[in-house]
């Protein structure tokens, strides 16, 4: 969240110049009639063929691919491959939702007919009503307005009221009158899905006594921010955040030895991609102290080179960070990559420090440094990384081993009970970066990870956090909605 | 909650005596020890037969029946035959659990092969840690000590710490120690369960780092306070309240001729069951204004007892409100009933009031008075009821219908997307006391109802409250959980 402003003015990070005309916030008084034209379409969209207007939303999303991806890329610089993958992405989620309501288990069904004193009970999932989508930076498309929570809101059942992120105002907008559009032509009720703009606007929608959840990705600091004003507010409703991770890395020792080329590059690849702006980054990776390996490491990073980062704020923010970083007894700089283009281009850099003075200063060390940076925490050989220190919320953990090596194997069991409580995914000889949207994914963690640990924001589990169950007791059958009968 | 105290008095509600010796609240020292040997038990729990542990405990809490009966009826002043069958329902519960565990469904496994560039996935939950367990005063055995939260989290794999309600200390203390005894019977670690006495303990518990989610029936004031507590924790936790809810019925003017007496008599005894102590009484009923369901109504309450209530601050709280409910204009009296024996049995009571005069005055009239006594709001003849300001947020609606009548199924059909909205569990021709524990059961609603209305506290699915998902990518099998391999 940023101050506030009446105006929405976007950058080209390439050079930091205005990128297009600014955009007007969104008066509060706009805010009020979205919300009640959201609520006046909520029983209409319940009603309403659902499956078919995402996969039409997708449709036109997908066609008009090529002006989305010029916009967004004077917006945020991150190019392609990636911004045409990224809508991809996002119109595969919706298709992904439109299945997921044809084939209807997310409703979660179950029928029980009455038995001696028991009643007939019959339970089934209903939409929480309209909800609002704070939309992240760093995914213009996948976790924006027609992303990943719009997308499961909208299958749920819940009108959706996106607050577009600031760092691209037209990106935002395009998308926007292109969902608006493309829900118009199936005739979906008018109301059901809207953006708004600015940071006043984004807290009077929280507040908004028609407002039964909120979804966020970003920062901790304004996550927490919001999720307080949900809290507080008279009907407390539900906070969806995913706020903050470092994503731990473990390389045991087998895999350091057999795989160290592989392990430095794919390591490097995963810190520096997207100029290092993913909630998913490997911000500290345990290694053992092994001259080899750690030149393989430095060598591989002195070959990246830094890429504009998304806005001015997340890239002071970053350089602020490693001030403090460079101060931390014991740690050393192992490599730096070249630097980047732009004014918003960082260096990329890897930082060491040896794993007695990681335990010692783990609360600063562990600071998430959102951006192409990471520490790399070394410990004995004939010792093994332990977790201690690493802090308690994160999305993902990752293990690389020697499947073959009875060492790495003991080692990775005695690690990963621990994992397991700190993570909501577990990655083995692999990289955190890289989000599968399926069925099984769940992309959530421990706080302050997230702040419902329970529930995902990547996959089709995340229709869940939009839908609370209703029993019907001894229900007469033609009361009873469709799928609840015999 | 209550102010603090050193000793836990509990008290005989037929004489406001003291019934037993007092019992020493537990310093925070011990909630310490505690919390710490529930952490250490954790690994072993998870690892445990947890389904034969839950089954020993029911057994033997079965074998001492009578004992504890004859503890929570001095307590209590429940009775027969509500206290036997509320122990068997206790015990049902944790077999319930049992066969859930067997089953295996719980754990919401979905494995996804690799396909292309997509990982394997593999989802399985997990239990969050170590729980707390706020005991309620109106079940002595079934939301209580081991109760329905205690059965659920034990199932999930969570060790339990329960806070008692010092309402029926001794019943407390003496289920807890058989709870132990069965389970270290079974060799279940040492720590998976405890019991802690009083308001300090309980706060001190819920702030506790080690402590992963709180489970609470009770007040909305004292739930409202823990709930603030678990938010602003360093680490916040998730916090399973069920505060209150005043259960609105909605009759139908086709049911109201075809079943008056019926509906009069049906109603007088969910009213003033349990001396009204239960959280689905229904405390609000819409009939049409009928001189004959009116009168009959007054006879049915009329010939009701009041029986004692479970503390004194229970009853006092109750008498004070109906003193601010007598004060509301164009409430007045319908019927009372007899007055109950010992100095906390309150006479059984129903006010009468029409829609317009609710409608005006519905915040005051839809504050929840826990105890045997309920409003009837009357609409005009011709008219049908609507929920307008019955509030947002009960546990259970109920509509009784002819469902033979056009009229009132038309009715009930207008009435049904608000009900659902506002309510958890919705009851057809019948009456919301008496929750079914079984699979389909969902016992939670909007706040204020509950504070998660997604989760229920009754049923199998109260399992769900403790559980969060981990997913493995691309894990050598040797590495995965058994659940997860192929």
């Amino acid at each position: 969240m940023s101050d506030d402003q009446d105006l929405i003015q976007g950058y080209d990070p390439r050079t930091g110049e205005p990128a297009g005309a600014p955009l007007p916030a969104t008066p509060t008084g706009d805010v009020d009639r979205l919300v009640a034209a959201a609520e006046a379409a909520f029983p209409a969209w319940q009603a309403f063929d659902r499956a078919a207007a995402l996969e039409a939303v997708a449709a036109t999303l997908d066609e008009h691919v090529d002006e989305l991806v010029a916009l967004a890329d004077r917006e945020t610089a991150l190019g392609a491959p990636r911004l045409p993958g990224e809508v991809a992405r996002t119109t595969g989620q919706l298709r992904l939702f439109a299945d997921l309501l044809r084939e209807g288990t997310y409703q979660d069904t179950l029928i029980e007919h009455a038995d001696g004193p028991r009643p007939d009970l019959r339970r089934v999932n209903r939409p929480l009503g309209p909800v609002a989508v704070f939309a992240a930076s760093n995914f213009p498309f996948a976790f924006s307005v027609a992303g990943g929570d719009t997308a499961s809101a909208l299958a749920a059942g819940c009108p959706v009221i996106v607050k577009a992120h600031e760092a691209h105002p037209h990106t935002s907008l395009r998308t926007a009158e292109l969902v608006r559009e493309a829900l118009a032509a199936t005739g979906a009720p008018e109301g059901v899905f809207n953006i708004v703009f600015g940071f006043s606007a984004g807290v009077h929608l929280v507040q908004h006594p028609a407002i039964t959840a909120v979804g966020f990705t970003g920062s901790t600091r304004g996550g927490l921010a919001l999720a307080k004003l949900c809290a507080e507010r008279p009907t407390p409703i539900p906070f969806y955040g995913e706020l903050g991770s470092v994503n731990p890395v473990f390389v045991l020792p087998g895999a350091a030895t057999k795989r160290t080329a592989e392990i430095a590059t794919g390591y490097a690849g995963s810190l520096t991609q997207g100029s290092g702006q993913f909630c998913t980054n490997p911000g500290i990776m345990f290694v053992p102290e092994d001259a080899v390996l750690l030149d393989a490491i430095a060598e591989a990073v002195s070959g990246t080179v830094g890429a504009p980062m998304l806005a001015e704020r997340i890239h002071s923010g970053l350089v602020a960070g490693l001030d403090d970083l460079a101060t931390v007894p014991g740690v050393r700089l192992l490599a730096e990559g070249k630097p980047g283009e732009g004014p918003w281009a960082p260096t990329p850099a890897v930082y060491a420090v040896a794993a007695d003075d990681f335990r010692t200063h783990a609360a600063r060390l562990r600071e998430e440094h959102f951006g192409p940076v990471g520490i790399v925490v070394t410990y004995r050989p004939g010792e093994n990384p332990t977790p201690a220190g690493v802090g308690e919320g994160h999305l993902t953990s990752t293990i690389h081993l020697d499947p073959a090596n009875e060492s790495d194997v003991a080692a990775a069991k005695e690690l990963l009970p621990h994992l397991e409580r700190i993570a909501g995914r577990i990655v083995f000889n692999g990289w955190p970066t890289g989000v599968a949207v399926t069925h099984a994914q769940h992309h959530g963690g421990p706080f302050p990870a997230t702040t419902a640990p329970a529930h995902t924001s990547v996959g089709a589990a995340a229709i869940r956090r939009w839908l609370v169950p209703v029993v019907y007791q001894d229900a007469p059958a033609a009361l009873l909605p469709q799928s609840l009968r015999d």
